[in-house]
C-alpha cells in the first residue's frame, strides 16, 4: 500500500466517516464501535504518514474544490429542471458521477414521489369527469414511465446524438424498468375513469418493444400509444411533435386534464392540460 | 444538565460532529484535534448516561425521521421550481429551517449563479440588437434582483396572505439587499444595450420606496419602473397583470429579448421572450 494516501482516498474515508459516525454515535458504548474507531485511526495514521504542510494544504484544497463541485453539479442539476440550463448534449463530464448518484438516491425516489402525490391531489381536488371517455391524460414514456437510467448508467451519460443507435437497441430489449412511484400514479389515474394515452418520441419501429416493455414494467389499459413515424426527418422539433399530436387531440374532442414528462419539450406548446408535472431528470435534454 | 440526551441535542452534536471531521481529517496529528475528540466523547458520554437499549432505538427512529423529513423537503423545494407544486399559501411547518437553511447557504448563492451563468451565456452567443432601444430585458424585482429574505426569515416563512401588510411595511424601510449574482447580470445586460424595464406586482404607493432600494442596492439605470395600481382590486392574477404588461410592450414596438423572475407566474403567458430565467425561491407562492 502507497504511504502517501490520494485524494481520493482520504475522501473515500472521509465519506465513510461520516456514512458510519450516525452509526458510531448510537453504537459507541458497544462491541460495534471498533468499526468506526479503526476507520478514524486509519484516517489519522494516513495523515501522519503523509506528513502534513503542503501535502496537507493540497489535501485541503481538493476537498474545498470537491465541495464546490457539489455545489456545482447541484446546481447544474436544478438549472436544468428550472429550464434555464437548456440544449446540453450530454451531462457535463464533470457531473456524471453526481448525476449518477442523484439518479440512483432515495433522494431522487423521494422527488419522483412528490410529483406524482401533487398529481393525485390535483385528481382528487378538481375532477368531474364526463363519463364520455373523452376525458384524458397523456404520459411521455422515457424516464417518465419507463427508466433508461440503466441505459445511461452503462454509458456514462454520455446521452448526445451519437449514442441513439445503441439507445434505441438497448429499447428494443423491453429491459427498462417503471420510474418507481409511476406506477401507481398511472394506475390511479385509469382507475378514476381517465383515458390514457402515451405520447413519446420514440421511433415507430419501436412499437412492439415499446407495448412489451410497458406490459413487464406493469403498465396497462392505454387506449393510445402515439409514436414518430420513422420517416419524420423533418426536423421538427420533440416540442412542435408533441404539440401537434395534442393538437389533433383537441381537434378529436378530447379534454387534456394532466400531462407528465420528464422533458420540457414534453410538456410546453400549445394546447396545454389544464395541469402539467414535470418528472425530474437531468440525464439529457431534447429540444 | 439533563442527563438524557434530547433528541435535537444529539443532532445537534452530530451535526457538529459531521461539520468538523473534515477539519478534524487534517488536524488529528495536531494541537487542533482537541475539539473533535471532546465533541465525539460528549456524544459517547451521553450515550453512556442515556442507557441505550429502547432509548437508543427511539433516537434511531428519530434519526431516520429527520433524515426523511430533510428528503421530504428537499422534494418539495424541488417540486416547487418544477412548479408540480403550486398555490402553497406559506411553507410548509416542517419544513421551514430548511427552507431558511437553503436560502442562507451556499448553495443557494450557486445556484442563482448558475442561473445568471446562463443568463450571460445567451447574451453573448445570440445577440444581435437593432440599436434603437427597443430591444429588452424585464426583471421582476422580488427575489429576482432584491431579496425578501431578512422580512421572511424573521416571520418564520409564514408568508401569507395575512402578512402582506407587515411585508408591505418592510418593503417600505428599504433594507431588501441584492440577490447575489444578479447585480453582475443586471449591469452586464445593461451594458450591452438593452433597455431595461422592471415589471413587479408590489402597489404603486412603494414606487418611491423601491426606487430608493435598488438604488442602495446597486442598481441603476432601468428605463421604467411598472407598478400595480393601488386600486388593482380586479382580482387579476399576477400572471394576468404581467402578461397584459408585456403585451403593451410588445404593442408599443418593444422586442422582448430576456426575462427572469422569481415566480413562474411572472415568467409564463403570453408575450414570451426569447428566454426566461427562472430565479430559484422556495418561499411563496404568486399566483
Amino acid at each position: 500500500m502507497d504511504s502517501k494516501p490520494s485524494t481520493s482516498r482520504l475522501l473515500l474515508l472521509l465519506t465513510l466517516s461520516i456514512t458510519f459516525i450516525p452509526a458510531a454515535v448510537f453504537a459507541a458504548s458497544g462491541e460495534e464501535s471498533s468499526s468506526w474507531r479503526s476507520l478514524l485511526r486509519q484516517v489519522v495514521r494516513n495523515r501522519w504518514t503523509s506528513g502534513g504542510g503542503d501535502h496537507q494544504d493540497a489535501v485541503e484544497k481538493a476537498m474545498m474544490k470537491e465541495i464546490t463541485l457539489k455545489n456545482y453539479c447541484e446546481s447544474w442539476r436544478l438549472n436544468v429542471e428550472l429550464h434555464n440550463v437548456r440544449g446540453f448534449g450530454a451531462v457535463p463530464a464533470e457531473c456524471t458521477s453526481f448525476v449518477a448518484k442523484y439518479m440512483s438516491s432515495s433522494q431522487y425516489k423521494s422527488d419522483v414521489q412528490r410529483a406524482t402525490d401533487e398529481a393525485a391531489l390535483f385528481l382528487t381536488s378538481s375532477f368531474s369527469l364526463a363519463g364520455d371517455g373523452r376525458d384524458i391524460w397523456v404520459f411521455d414514456v422515457d424516464d417518465t414511465l419507463l427508466s433508461t437510467l440503466p441505459f445511461y448508467k452503462s454509458h456514462q451519460f454520455g446521452g448526445s446524438a451519437a449514442n441513439r443507435t445503441l439507445l434505441e437497441e438497448w429499447m428494443a430489449k423491453e429491459k427498462a424498468p417503471a420510474v418507481e412511484g409511476m406506477l401507481d400514479l398511472y394506475h390511479d389515474i385509469r382507475r378514476r375513469g381517465l383515458t390514457i394515452f402515451l405520447l413519446s418520441s420514440r421511433p415507430e419501429h419501436l412499437r412492439d418493444a415499446t407495448d412489451g416493455n410497458l406490459i413487464k414494467a406493469g403498465f396497462h389499459g392505454w387506449a393510445r400509444l402515439i409514436l414518430r413515424c420513422d420517416e419524420d426527418g423533418s426536423g421538427r422539433s420533440v416540442q412542435k411533435y408533441m404539440s401537434e399530436e395534442r393538437k389533433k387531440m383537441v381537434n378529436e374532442g378530447y379534454r387534456l386534464w394532466g400531462m407528465a414528462g420528464a422533458q420540457w419539450s414534453s410538456l410546453l406548446g400549445h394546447p396545454k392540460a389544464k395541469r402539467t408535472f414535470k418528472v425530474p431528470n437531468p440525464m439529457y435534454y431534447i429540444e
